[in-house]
């Protein structure tokens, strides 16, 4: 069985086993309490993966938790987080609402957790009211031109910028406390009433509605960079973090946001500023204006957050591979959630639990027993800042940089019910493709969600023609993160999604609040669990694929496409402001070139070669070559201003721009600046991704 | 043959075609001209060894040049540099020697570069001479006790101290040039007269030979850290090199160096600071004593170095692997010399041409096939910092760090005739004993190198009793560097060394010397060139061991036993002053003991498995296990003063203990200052060293 291939009917087995009732039935176990990290609903949900995994006829072949302790931030139950209107002599005018309004039972448990700004330091500023959008440099930038900041609060929306930014861009103006909240126009497409548009009529968010979430800026736990956070690990002082607010900021809900900002004084802000409030935006005076009963009143934040160490459980499982054990299919998805998370990342966790029932079913009646290895992760604490999955690779980062072939996160497995979406690294592409045409769309019977998918999200390829658009992994945005990133294992992220036909929502109204439900999601994300089910095909046939397949799946010229189109967005942005500076781009072109003929050069022999009658270890040099290829794209001093990002290719950046994150950012900064040392940088950032195109390239050719 | 074994007839084989006269031919060609990196010299070099790993018969499967540009400091010949000894009305009392006394044709050769220090800026400073002793730290703080250093030149010897440290050290006491000198105590066992007791009456260095030397402290192309130097690469900026000597520095002879010093005034120095000269050794006044013809007189260097990028060679070769082609054994060593470099490195290229004239003939009459890939590199410019290796592991560092088994550097071959040396990964210990037993002494018939090795140097091993004692490769002494603390790859260092009851000299006496001649080593180094031979054969065993062996012969539990006696060491030094700081000692000790349960285990698979019978695939799990072991202890952020120093275990370092550096350095730091902040790097050290141990112990127990 040495040169066995997969098994096509397996797939279809498996296809036709997972089952939509089981997920629901899932998530209804998942979601019956609120489960956030390292709470009592937490260790629910570990004893709950454990015995599923465990299970003498449908688990895996071992199951067992791994602990770490991690430095989490949490509202006081005991003192909850105040934020107030109070006039000059102290009298409360106004209190903004400290818990979400119930609707179902599920926001009346007393283990849902007041709205808070994880990291957010305890404190109480006071101060005039200002407006500064969404809290990006340019917004205090233009504000600060209107209003003097020193000693205000500063009111922000979602979006635009990260969380902890909003209050790490607006100290240096002397603000002193930021409130965020959701603007209707942003989550709601503008509709705010909570009698007969908001949810529990729809899927928009409620009045009361507040998004939760970690504001901090580097993933991981914060006390232990690169290192596990095991007891007696060393942990820099708290005063070291960066990348928290040095300012105590809190969430609202838009309901109260409404009572703020239609009261403001001051200017009216510009058009790109105003949200879907019935009143004019105004910066503020600083303050309320004087038509308002707020006039001359501040705003007080009473944050009592504090901060603790504690202990965050991974649940792991695996299923031994039968020819490879020493190659690792990975997949993997956070636990832990803000409430009840049945959408994040409950969604996610059920198609999981239903991937791991078909498989371990077929493993314990000995029907079937992977190549490869097969390891999967529940990972804790993700909402604080990915730190389950990041303290894993920490932990074991060798053998799993060594040996792992590919790693598959699905977190929010369904934010809508339209298409699939999926991101990841290009060589990837080709089997989430097969995969998709053999799943059918939810809903439509003929059609599958590979085409249903392309319909929505297309793009021609110079290689394919007309194919679906995948996106890439350039953020933290869930746990991928650390096996993009830090790992350089070759990673993808997959989802069920929006018709953007019908919403501009930035993300599902639900998110991170109190209505995150198994109400909510069974009502209006996926009725029927149709949609979870297509993506628990989806993910669970590329992972058989990534286990069983003789060759790998992966398509290393799928690679040099990106690489040539990234190439070429560089040189008709850059090359000539470089030129004039004495920069060469041609090392970077080269380095593409050369990338692009060992890849075809490699598809070739595997295309040509007959690998079932060659010898395991011919198949096992390609497979390696395949395998490490985005490992050579790994840089640890490719970065120096980003914690543990090393991939050269896949960086977040702030330039916005289709091409490579670092040359983009380094060409960004040294443009206006005009400084000589900020163009060596640009200069020494071409080299680094130079090389490391080469160094890629020098492992697809020929070994030797 | 996928289950073929290492071929004892083979090695038998081996052994007896490698041929000290063919050695000796070699050397004779290698010397005819001096060979320093980028000279005339030097391309001759290359020609020779293309010439020879192209030859029809008797080459390798292929053989090319690869180029890097780096930057490399030279004397002008036009301007040589002067150092003079000048009166107050500038009248030149006593020139140094400027170029090294003629015994044979050799020194008369125009290409003989004139000593210097490359690196060493140009400049023209004069004051008072003062006597540093070696140039220590400690020893610029005690001279500065006694003289005010301002505006001095201080004269140093050879010793303690790195070459450009010398010069780094005496700066910041105002010191505005430094000479360097080998002082007759250290090299020639004292003995100084040019007519009976120095070369050619024997091995000791004649009074006006001079060390040359490269006097920088990190290693690999100055302007090009962490990226190959090609030619569009970025550089760093001149005036950002570190490392190197701020001030003017020129070796001199001793001949030069007795005058100096004899005529110095102000106190005696004390005992330890005294060489082999038979007058006293003062501190210098500063300047020379009133009895002298010297007195008030300064000493003038006239340093006219300049630096220039120039082409570099390195010159590559291979024996494409049948079985594992994706599997690199490397066998290298640098090419270019000071002068003739009879002995360094041209001892080390003799035997590696031998290895391949007769490696090669067994390919090319089709006898022989690695099971491995084999890379053969001459690297260039080593002398100016170990350039040509670095560039190649920067280029190349994917590829290497996925595929390479080991890496074998034989530089000096033979530094004298008495008995092997042997430094290395302990998990090469044995292959190194297994070919030393298989090799007779030379001149010893009924002995084997590993019997003779074993009375001249040895210890008593937990596991194995009284066995010859092996090395460590912690430092940057030549061309394993990029390869052990770079790229993390299992390396040993070998060669034929003293008798050390019969020399206390600190190397051999010609070292970089115009005397390292062919004349020299074939009378005074090693007549009939039979150690020259004992180490071809022993490395070649080792290297056909590495390159054939169905199970890589490398021992992991061998590991363990270092890292047990590293961390005694730790416990007995560090663990009662870390309790008292608060810093637990037992995750060091719990990774230890997990690594040898992990070795232990492993050992036991492959003893108790018959590999020859099992899947090829299973055999290249345990062998990618003992490969990657090193790689495992790779952390890039381990030592963040160090460059490219990344391996835990074997960085240098200034404590000078037999334990972990990185530990032993971060307490002798932290216990005289006291500091919170030191005492934390000491616990983040220990993190750093516990994570590593430990995730070197996860790749070694069951894959999965
Ligand atoms: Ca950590
Ligand atoms: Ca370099
Ligand atoms: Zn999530
Ligand atoms: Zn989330
Ligand atoms: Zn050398
Ligand atoms: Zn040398």
């Amino acid at each position: 069985d040495v040169v066995k291939d997969v098994d096509e009917t397996l797939i279809e087995r498996f296809l036709s086993e997972v089952d939509n009732i089981q997920i629901q039935e899932n998530l209804r176990e998942l979601t019956k309490v609120p489960h956030m990290a390292t709470t009592a609903g937490d260790e629910q949900t570990v004893q709950f993966m454990l015995k599923r995994w465990q299970d003498p006829d449908s688990g895996l072949d071992q199951a067992w938790r791994e602990e770490y302790l991690v430095y989490l931030s949490f509202p006081d139950p005991k003192n909850p987080n105040k934020v107030t209107v109070v006039n000059s002599s102290d009298a409360v005018l106004h209190t903004v609402r400290e818990k979400e309004k119930p609707y179902t039972d599920d926001q009346k448990d007393p283990a849902v957790v007041q709205p808070y700004a994880a990291y957010s330091p305890a404190g109480h500023p006071k101060g005039k009211l200002v407006y500064a959008n969404q809290g990006k440099p340019t917004d205090y930038e233009e504000l600060n031109r209107t209003v003097d900041l020193r000693g205000t609060i500063a009111i922000t929306r979602y979006g635009g910028a990260g969380r902890a930014a909003k209050a790490i861009n607006a100290a240096p103006y002397g603000v002193i406390g930021v409130l965020v909240y959701t603007d209707p126009l942003d989550i709601n497409d503008g509709l705010m009433s909570d009698t007969n548009e908001t949810y529990p009529h729809s899927w928009y968010m409620p009045p009361s509605g507040v998004e939760r979430g970690s504001f901090n800026t580097d993933y991981g736990d914060l006390l232990t960079p690169y290192l596990a956070a095991k007891e007696e690990t060393y942990r820099i002082p708290v005063k070291n973090i960066t990348g928290i607010p040095p300012i105590p900021i809190q969430p609202i809900g838009f309901e109260d946001a409404y009572t703020l900002i239609c009261a403001l004084g001051g200017k009216e802000v510009p058009a790109t500023w105003r949200g879907g409030f019935n009143c004019s935006y105004n910066y503020g005076g600083p303050g309320f204006k004087n038509t308002s009963a707020f006039y001359n009143s501040d705003v007080k934040l009473d944050i009592y957050n504090y901060e603790e160490v504690k202990n965050s459980s991974n649940v792991m499982g695996i299923i031994r591979g039968s020819v490879e054990p020493d190659r690792y299919v990975i997949y993997g998805n956070h636990r832990d959630s803000w409430v009840h998370g049945a959408i994040d990342p409950s969604s996610g966790t059920s198609v999981m639990l239903e991937l791991t029932r078909v498989l371990g079913r077929m493993v314990k009646q000995g029907k079937w027993r992977p190549r490869r290895s097969i390891i999967f992760g529940s990972w804790g604490a993700e909402e604080f800042g990915l730190i389950g999955s990041a303290e894993y690779t920490e932990q074991y980062y060798s053998k799993l940089s060594e040996r792992t072939v590919a790693y598959i996160n699905v977190d929010i497995a369904v934010f809508a019910n339209a298409t699939l979406r999926a991101s990841g690294m290009p060589s990837m592409q080709n089997v989430i493709f097969q995969a998709a045409k053999q799943v059918k769309a939810p809903g439509l019977d003929s059609t599958s969600v590979y085409d249903n998918w392309k319909r929505y999200s297309n793009r021609t390829s110079p290689d394919h023609g007309l194919i679906p658009k995948m996106g890439y992994l350039t953020g933290a945005g869930s746990d991928y993160a650390a096996f993009v990133h830090y790992l350089g294992i070759t990673s993808m992220d997959i989802s069920y999604t929006y018709d953007r036909t019908k919403t501009n929502a930035r993300i599902y109204p639900a998110y991170h609040t109190a209505y995150d439900t198994f109400d909510y999601s069974s009502k209006f994300i996926d009725p029927g669990f149709v949609s979870h089910q297509a993506i628990a095909r989806t993910a669970g046939n590329v992972l058989i694929r990534l286990a069983d397949s003789l060759v790998l799946p992966l398509i290393c010229s799928d690679y040099a496409e990106v690489l040539e189109s990234y190439l070429n967005t560089a040189v008709t942005l850059y090359e000539d402001q470089l030129k004039a500076k004495g920069i060469s781009m041609e090392p970077l072109k080269r380095a593409v070139t050369s990338f692009r003929s060992a890849a075809t050069h490699l598809d070739q022999v595997i295309r040509s070669s007959d690998l079932a009658n060659e010898t395991p270890l011919k198949v096992r040099r390609i497979n390696d070559q395949l395998m490490l290829l985005d490992r050579a794209f790994l840089d640890p001093l490719a970065f120096p201003d980003k914690y543990a990002f090393r991939h050269v290719i896949w960086a977040s950046s702030s330039a916005g721009k289709p091409t490579f994150p670092g040359l983009a950012d380094a060409y960004d900064n040294a443009n206006p600046s005009g400084q000589l040392s900020d163009w060596e940088k640009v200069h020494y950032h071409l080299s680094v991704l130079s090389q490391a195109i080469e160094g890629a390239a020098h492992t697809l050719v020929d070994v030797i």
